[in-house]
């Protein structure tokens, strides 16, 4: 992986680089993948729109495309699923399957469990299906299933119905980055059985792998038919492919489906990126990805601890962000804003807290002193420039 | 128009031709695009996957593609709307900005005032919001605004909110190919100004026009700004675009925009069109789609006459459907069925009403008689073939 040779890649892409409003500011806020990765589709775009040109310009089949579905369960199966195509279904990325399983599970006052800090966007997705949230701890292992035994036994106890879903990102977490062991998976899928609770098992940064064996999925481990996966191609590949999947059971994915409003995915994107990776294009890109990313966490990391030496966070194995701990008297709002003035995009940790409900747990409140940054988008010279304005903004917030 | 050339082009373009499920039999039942005129959007797709990667394979603005937005309020405007880019939002086709359009303004118990008979797949999906429907008749000036001025009338006068919206399509209605003479289209203005009821244009065959000139749209009529235009690329270009538009208010779009769980309408496919159509592709385009859908329409105009003389219909000026009343006694269900075991796909008109509420129309049911043909996705031999057996059915129901 040569640095200098990604970066001029992705300049060489501009002038539309910073489109997504980025343009303003070094971006630590988003999700948004690097550029200077993306792959070359073009031989896939044109034999989808010329030889496939009936297919791909015409209504789709509602479930998706049946050799894109048999990809994906392939995919999944080498990974240790057991899963036919007829479980999978396409839709237009991750949140647009989480959306789907809340309009088939969800009614109005029905409890999910979310972790605390939890996923940024999904919070109002699920807050819109008015839902109570109860809130569970991570640790190093990621999320607490100590601490969500003792909740669920007194929410239980207390006369209410189990909640619906157990929502979750096992892998290098979004905020945290943490990955949950194989032991407290285990441990979640016994209690989601106990229960008879779903997991909505969100998994978009499986492959992002910089260190280590990868633990099996929660699909992967479930013999009972309660995990409900979630994936995307677009932390993998690119976010504007607009393709993800939900794997669940048929008659679960048949409901989703009426209630598909898009006519069925797009035909000519699923038919681009099938193509794409039946020419065994993944296996380079997935090292491609590691390589450019992990170059940008290496990049932040050494910038934390050179010029932000006061901050605690634990360095991520991979994804796209990592997790701050201010100094406890600084608020991570205020630096987010102050941040903003200097041109550097950030996101206060008390945005990724969804709030409980209920007293469940009967917390003090969650902490202001977090703060998510993303290395995934912007250049490792941006990293680095970013990174020393936010130490001089932090240092002028403790003056 | 070379009729034989289109028909060739659309052989070529097999084998995938029938990847929608229609290989099994003669498919009058869609609303397929006729794949022989189906666009080469291969230069797009290039420069949007190199000039524009860096935008197009990474997330959207959600409110869609500026330059698309503006193009959008362009095209519209010249056709007498007076629309700014910032009210528009593109979304995943028409369907899906009906949904978002719902899901922003009905309650459950809401009224919503539709044809008798509407549009097919949007009944179950205003049927999801739990919504109760008022029915409203057409003849040769399209929907009955009389009938509507005394229902809504005495729907008011009973104590009742007025309905949401009016839903419509005014152009080649769909079923029934109707369209609304201007009187009608202002008496339903003044009526949604009246009562405080937005009017939903739903307008996606306006330019498969045959014959005469076009009727301003709502959207152009509309002084009040009551009317929310949902517009597609789908009927007119293809359908597996997957883009289309809503014209709202923009304090409207706002909340729509929070309901999109697609993270952005795919960036790939709206720089892809926005390419075609820069290029000035379209007008070209419309001439090609109205001379293989009239040539379509006379072909089965001619073989009903032919095949199928005890049948009534009005000859449609525009649009993609036929809609036939059966002699008397024939229940269009049946006749649907009997079809389908001949290979021939219909839709029995029964699909069509969306059935009234609390006896508003009090009306007797709806008629058994009737059944919807689609002349747009056959080709001309399929046409011929399947009217053909339509007609031995029909004697065979006869005798």
């Amino acid at each position: 992986m040569e640095r200098v040779s990604l970066a001029r890649r992705a300049a060489n892409l501009s002038p539309t680089v910073d489109a997504s409003g980025h343009s303003s500011g070094i971006g630590f806020d988003s999700g948004h993948g690097f550029p200077g990765i993306f792959p070359d589709l073009t031989s896939s775009a044109v034999r989808a729109l010329n030889e496939y040109r009936a297919e791909t310009l015409q209504y789709a089949e509602r479930p998706g495309m049946p050799e894109l579905r048999a990809w994906i369960a392939e995919y999944l199966n080498s990974a240790g699923a057991t899963v036919g195509a007829d479980e999978i279904l396409v839709v237009n990325g991750a949140k647009h399957g989480i959306e789907l399983i809340c309009r088939t599970l969800l009614d109005p006052g029905d409890a999910i469990v979310v972790t605390a800090p939890t996923y940024f966007t999904a919070v109002p997705l699920f807050r819109s299906f008015e839902v109570d949230f109860i809130e569970v701890g991570q640790d190093d292992e990621g999320l607490d299933t100590d601490e969500l035994a003792v909740t669920l036994d007194r929410w239980v106890r207390s006369g209410r119905k189990p909640p619906k879903f157990v929502y979750n990102v096992p892998e290098f977490h979004n905020p945290t980055g943490l990955t949950m062991s194989r032991h407290r998976r285990q441990a979640l899928l016994a209690l989601a059985h106990q229960y008879g609770t779903w997991i909505l098992e969100d998994s978009p940064y499986r492959e992002i792998r910089f260190e280590g064996a990868p633990e099996p999925s929660l699909l992967a481990l479930d013999d009972q038919r309660c995990v409900l996966h979630v994936g995307t191609f677009s932390k993998l590949i690119a976010p504007g492919i607009r393709i993800g999947w939900v794997v669940g059971p048929v008659e679960m994915l048949a409901r989703m489906m009426q209630l598909k409003s898009d006519g069925g995915s797009s035909p000519l994107l699923q038919r681009m990126i099938f193509e794409w990776l039946n020419q065994g294009n993944l296996p380079g890109h997935i090292d491609l990805a590691r390589g450019a990313y992990q170059a940008h966490r290496d990049c932040m990391v050494a910038a934390l601890h050179r010029d932000l030496p006061e901050i605690a966070f634990k360095t991520p194995g991979g994804g796209y962000y990592v997790w701050l701990t201010l100094p406890g008297g600084i608020d991570g709002d205020e630096l987010a804003r102050r941040a903003a003035d200097k041109g550097v995009l950030v996101i206060p940790g008390s945005k990724f807290y969804a709030g409980s409900s209920g007293g469940f747990p009967n917390n003090e409140g969650h902490p202001r002193n977090r703060l998510r940054l993303t290395y995934s988008y912007p250049t490792e010279e941006q990293i680095n420039e970013g990174v020393k304005r936010l130490g001089a903004v932090l240092r002028s917030m403790r003056n």
